[in-house]
């Protein structure tokens, strides 16, 4: 039923219009194109990686996910954004992108994932704590734009 | 007096122990080694660019960074390090880093530069927030390891 994988050029009207539905649920202006993702994401020097869930065939959802770094522990990966449409979810799928993530992670030789936890995302916050994520019970670190966000990490350690 | 210029692998050593001291002052194990700087720094599929400040031709200071993005938003820099030796401070140095790679994301269309403000850096927030970072006043979001940081975001537009 369940089948996560890479993304290419051809899923950028499908990716898009899934950061379409995850910006709203965000409540942020989606400044990107297809375009523009076309370039950053597909082109030679691509910026980031894209994992597309489908269920029963159908786009369920997606994880973003880049290089990241720390001068302390090493290599990491960034994981922007994680994405289950509301229709699919309570099927795992998030939890699904997350370990093909962290599969990445320790194929890659990183220490872990970073990630922003959104104080509002009362469903994902659960499942990365019992992942072994550490996600402040607080949130109160409140951008201008009005979203709240902590620092997480996934580590393999 | 100042030159600031991009690392060569040569400057590893040099690099290392810079890291060595901020880590002292972020009360920070530090986990990496001149050769993982070596490899991820300096190989065909660099992690993170390094640009050294020499001032009267003496290591001063220095800053990481590497490629991150949004996907609201499009491309962006995360400036990972920016430190200047104790006794370096006071001459400007620190803004003159973190122009040049402020520089360099317009150069590449970024939107603009990613960062951690660490609570206790008294000195550096203040120019961050001169130079158009957004700082919250009250860096709540504490790591278990005891550091509080906020996500700052210096933007172009």
């Amino acid at each position: 039923m369940l089948n996560i994988r890479q993304a290419t050029a051809e899923d950028v009207p499908t990716l898009h219009s899934l950061i379409q539905e995850m910006a709203e649920y965000e409540h942020l202006p989606l400044l990107i194109t297809e375009q523009i993702l076309t370039n950053d994401g597909f082109g030679v020097q691509a910026k980031f990686r894209v994992l597309i869930a489908e269920f029963g065939g159908n786009p369920a959802g997606y994880a973003i996910f880049f290089d990241s770094y720390s001068t302390f522990q090493g290599r990491s990966l960034f994981l922007e954004d994680l994405f289950v449409r509301p229709e699919f979810r309570k099927n795992k799928i998030g939890r699904a992108l997350f370990s093909r993530v962290a599969a990445i992670a320790i194929q890659e030789n990183c220490f872990g994932i970073m990630l922003h936890a959104l104080d509002r995302n009362e469903l994902g916050n659960p499942v990365l704590q019992e992942d072994g994520c550490y996600v402040p019970r607080q949130l109160e670190n409140c951008l201008p734009e009005g979203q709240c966000i902590a620092d997480c990490c996934w580590s393999r350690r």
